[in-house]
């Protein structure tokens, strides 16, 4: 166990997949999954992944439902630049039908971001090899990675092939009928240099697909020869080098995607492409500046934990993952949950983001970074205004979709897609929150006022007035709790959308803008006093919805392990009317609005709620853990961060083969920035009201906060705030 | 408008599909769509159907829930048999491709049992021919129909070319990507006849389809000699034949299906297709004999009326279609809400068959029809009972499955599939009034005590104890009305399941059976006693669900036009959190359970509901036709008649082309019986308080009950009662 690198030794068939997400690598703009570059016939989930380029696949249900997306958008699976083929003596190397395979071993090095496999392989030919391959993806370079391949006989001298190859014969993972979303359009190579110029059926995304290859034998560059190979869909440049035993080939492979216009012309593309391949651009070279942009990184974004490592691991690795999948650098792109990783969860873009990454963003980066993640949604107004008109509304009402890659909604689940609604909610949160962490309230005035009236218009159109209850009613919603649907007066959707609307109708007055009249605010501030919060006087409590305690309360100690998880043992139907919460809800509004609460009244919520919660979502624990340590209770706060921090390290729940978690990584910070370290806002201040978990001997953390970085070190005994 | 007869004049080929529809044949065993036999090659939707076989096609859903099914029936298109190509001077006739058609017309005889098409039409070569073609499928032998199709050359002496054919490479209408369904095993002839084996992919459902084709001149027989042609998935006889100006060919072809086991031998079953084929077969003794078979259905089945042709007409057409749906004799068949008209709604029974077309068949068949449709969802309890295991229930307890063709769940909508419970509760009621109608007590202590009991243990585990109530609920279930879904309490479900577990109780007491202690009995009782039943005291109405009062309570008299049917309209959100009703819910068990209410109750409820009723199921107005009726108001009553009456004949809908609503004529007959006629059983007994709608002067019926038939005659002044 280190502390900045994942390690894993030993090769099994059966973990492939799975360590082919934990080694994936990002840079924001692409990623891949650590597949072998060479053959390899065993079980493999291939990967690679561009970012912002995807496919409007046709919607299927079963019984369509007004209002359905006609297409949504399916993450694509990329031409791969990764590929090396590799035979010795004419034998190909595939570690699926070596004789042996030992020493094998990857690493990643989160603190400089690279990735390293290595193994000695005994081939079928009975050849022995050593192989070690070290892999980037650039942060300074957004359309390049770098690859170093070495291979060694230690047989025999021997005969090397090598193919290292471009294809663009790529499928999904999650194809139905061997699908292919790519059209191969040309295929050029210029000496060592190839590129396949490619476009996605429908969306037209264009991406020139590189490589350029150099060979070097015990470091020494050698001029060999290739041969290329073409197909429709495939190029490769073959190199034959004979090879002393005991000596090293390496092949250096740089490769990646340029995307451009569809119009651009290919020759060009491709021109432009290569291009970018100066004599500066080398393994070495790009090596270089990754150690120092992740220097950069980790000084602003690292959390130190002393007497854990585990724990030290762990938090770095999840700070390592946000950084892989976004980089803040351009507006159009966001945070899917799984990143890079893999290809589950059609469309890019969760209101995960606004609830969960958006203060991790905004407490490592600069202000821009955060504000970027704010823009996508305000370049996306004009098709959540579509989204809601297709469910019938109007007068610039919005409703941002569940998920999204280009802002149209790209989920067909009726109770999700129509009914999940208080994602709006987070997405007028996030504003205000920015605003109060940056101070930069001109995003208001210049963007923020547009989508806080969409929103706060939908709200005013989606309440009804309930004339038995004298009150604003809000029927028919799912709430964080996806173990409920279509349920009435969903605490936290109320309270939010009544927050929406005051807050909406504050800015309108601030900002002084004409996008929506006094009439208007005045309306919005009439339901936002009117709205029906359901309440038990028995409890003391808020109510998860109207009907929450006709349930069997059973606490969740009540059921047995075999039914846990119970969303993979249970029908549909049985979680619905039970009274279990796959992820806080009403807790969630406790967390958003900690300072609308008294400490007296967070207990009893907390307390009521977490005998239901099975955290079957992986975005449930930290907001538990949050408030845990905000109620002083230190352990059970650990207790939840344990469940979360090591998610995808320790495989928890069986599915790492799929892709990591990417956003509830940031679920983890938070549990340790608000919850042990406290952090709040308060009028523009930051304050800090730190513990120390039972096995920790320190900790450390930084937050940026109105243009300065705060440094938190906490001891048992007392702890320290730093203003940098 | 013809009383006994359905006939449309003039060709229009935007009308095909809806009169292919329309004019629909089935004798129970089978059924046709009424495409033509010749070549057509504008829009057309073809069908023929074999009652009960299907195809287990794979559930293809967006999110999977644990308890889905995983493959559905889908009824399917079965081989054709009905088609004869013809060519007049080697011109092909295709009334798409014609100079002229004219005289073009269709008739349905209801009285007798078939359809005939006529028309004159111009070839593109100039010949003009009239064409005649009768049609019908046998009520008397199951596997065979015959059509007569008489042609004769109006410009000059032709040569005809007349190829009759079978054809296995049929797809359904439905299929998403050119799906065969049917693997042709082998093809024979003999002479003039011909047969196809062909068997269902997956069920092995083995089909002889078969012919046999004579022809006559001047209904003289000719002896023309065929030659055969053969394909994969086909077999044609042509014949060449010279016919003279004016005289007339008829092709007399005997067609249908043998069904059998799928190890019987391809020889053997040819064989015993053609053995059904003696010389007492032909068009007229099969004519003759249809008329016989259709006479005796019309003697007990036939309602008349006498002032209003059109009501005339249409309660014969839906009598006409229920009996050409389901003959009775077939205990593995029931009645499809589309019949053999259509493929939608992808199995074939449906709670409609208890709640809306058991009462018909019971009081127009003998009771052993009746029976047979219990019998149906007895043999299917073991089916029942493992559905329920899926949704973790247990001990024996069963659901009966949405939608079925086999005993297993065929609907994949978890708010339908495992929310629609009510289901269980009609299955059960159809037993009750099975035995008060027939007297037949014994089915219950031979077959049904099982089903009740299965029943009741479904309901005792499917409560849960509300500590808050004090009472037990229902929760996360969609009513009859399912514009809402997974709500709490609903009316109707409860009442229904609070009376299974008193009847079954009350009979495993009567039936002294082992299968049930009595110590369960009484908790079967302790529930239904302690039921909650959501109740209004402002209203003085049970109320639909627990939350129905929050809804915006505005009447279906403020909806626009435009946005009706409200569900091609609004998203199902906004249909979900509305007031308005589909179908008959909460009114639904003020119809069953009539006697358990006062009247003034009843026309409170009635008022309450049907201001928010949109009726935009086929079974709805039959309901409220009935209650209206019941409440003296009988022109209301009538206007809700009319709403279901001539539904498919005037295609209200737009969408006949899709199939007619076979069990929904059903509920036209209840309206008339039930509701006009005011017929109700107590205590044993039949009686009857008739009313006369505004335009009619005369209208009779007769019932079936308990061994003897009941003849109504009711005369705007009084009524007679007769006992035949």
């Amino acid at each position: 166990m280190e502390k900045w690198n994942i390690i894993v030794e030993g090769f099994d068939p059966k973990q492939v997949t799975k360590h082919e997400s934990l080694f994936s690598l990002g840079n924001g703009a692409m990623g891949c999954r650590a597949n072998f570059e060479e053959q390899y016939t065993g079980e493999t989930f291939q990967g690679s992944y561009i970012g912002g380029v995807y496919y409007p696949d046709k919607t299927k249900v079963g019984w369509w439902k007004n209002g359905y997306p006609e297409y949504f958008a399916k993450v694509l699976n990329a031409p791969s630049w990764l590929g090396i083929n590799i035979s010795i003596n004419n034998c190909p190397l595939n570690l699926n039908t070596c004789i042996e395979v030992k020493d094998f071993r990857r690493q990643l090095n989160m603190k400089e971001g690279w990735y390293e496999r290595s193994f000695t392989a005994t081939l079928p030919n009975e050849q022995q090899v050593q192989v070690k391959v070290q892999r980037l993806l650039s942060l300074r370079h957004d359309a390049m990675g770098v690859l170093h391949y070495q291979i060694t006989p230690l047989t025999a001298d021997a005969q090397l092939q090598i193919e290292s190859y471009l294809d663009s014969g790529v499928k999904n993972n999650d194809a139905n009928w061997d699908e292919h979303f790519w059209n191969t359009l040309a295929i050029t190579h210029q000496g060592n240099r190839a590129a396949i110029i490619a476009e996605t059926k429908k969306t037209k995304f264009k991406v020139c697909t590189f490589m350029q290859n150099a060979l070097a034998v015990n470091q020494q560059l050698v001029a060999a020869q290739a041969t290329t190979h073409t197909a429709d869909n495939y190029i490769g440049k073959q190199y034959e080098v004979n090879v002393k035993k005991g000596d090293t080939l390496a092949i250096e492979k740089i490769g990646g995607y340029v995307t451009a216009e569809s119009n651009t012309e290919n020759t060009l593309l491709a021109e432009n492409t290569f291009a970018l391949l100066n004599e500066n651009i080398n393994f070495a070279t790009l090596l270089q500046q990754q150690k120092e942009d992740w220097a950069a990184i980790w000084e602003t974004a690292d959390i130190e934990i002393d007497g854990d490592v585990k724990a030290q691991q762990a938090i770095r690795f999840n700070i390592f993952q946000l950084n892989q999948t976004y980089s803040g650098k351009h507006s159009q792109l966001n945070i899917g949950p799984k990143g890079f990783t893999g290809e589950k969860y059609g469309g890019s873009t969760y209101w995960d983001t606004e609830a969960y990454c958006l203060p991790f963003y905004m407490a490592t980066k600069s202000p821009q970074v955060a504000r970027n993640l704010l823009l996508y949604r305000y370049k996306q107004l004009p098709q959540a205004i579509a989204n809601a008109q297709k469910l019938g509304f109007s007068q610039g009402a919005a409703l941002y979709p569940m998920v999204t890659m280009n802002g149209e909604e790209c989920h067909n689940e009726w109770e999700i897609t129509f009914e999940e609604i208080h994602r709006n909610g987070a997405i007028a949160f996030a504003i205000y929150n920015y605003v109060r962490y940056t101070g930069d309230s001109d995003y208001i005035k210049d963007y923020g006022i547009e989508v806080l009236i969409g929103i706060a218009r939908f709200w005013a159109q989606r309440v009804s007035f309930s004339a038995e209850k004298e009150k604003y009613v809000i029927l028919g919603v799912t709430g964080p709790n996806e173990y409920e649907n279509n349920v009435n007066n969903n605490f936290y959707t109320n309270y939010i959308a009544a927050w929406c609307l005051r807050y909406a109708a504050e800015q309108v007055n601030n900002t002084h803008t004409a996008h929506a009249s006094t009439d208007e605010c005045k309306q919005w501030l009439h339901i936002a006093d009117n709205i029906y919060l359901p309440y038990s006087e028995k409890y003391g409590i808020y109510l998860q919805q109207d009907g929450f305690l006709d349930k069997e309360l059973k606490p969740t100690t009540a059921l047995s392990p075999q039914e846990r998880p119970i969303n993979q043992h249970w029908s549909w139907d049985r979680i619905l009317r039970s009274p279990y919460i796959k992820q806080a809800d009403t807790l969630q509004g406790f967390y958003f609005f900690q300072n609308h609460f008294s400490k007296e009244a967070l207990q009893k919520h907390y307390d009521f709620y977490s005998q239901f919660t099975v955290h079957e979502s992986s975005l449930s624990p930290c907001v538990h853990s949050i408030l845990a340590a905000k109620l002083g209770m230190i352990d059970e706060a650990y207790q939840l961060y344990l469940r979360t921090a090591r998610l995808d390290l320790d495989d928890y729940n069986k599915e790492v083969h799929e892709g990591l978690h990417i956003t509830s990584m940031a679920g983890t910070w938070l549990s340790i920035v608000e919850g042990f370290g406290g952090l709040q806002v308060e009028a523009d201040k930051l304050t800090f009201a730190p513990q120390i978990p039972p096995t920790w001997q320190r900790y450390s953390f930084k937050v940026f906060f109105r243009g300065k970085v705060y440094k938190v070190e906490v001891l048992p005994t007392h702890h320290t705030v730093t203003i940098l």
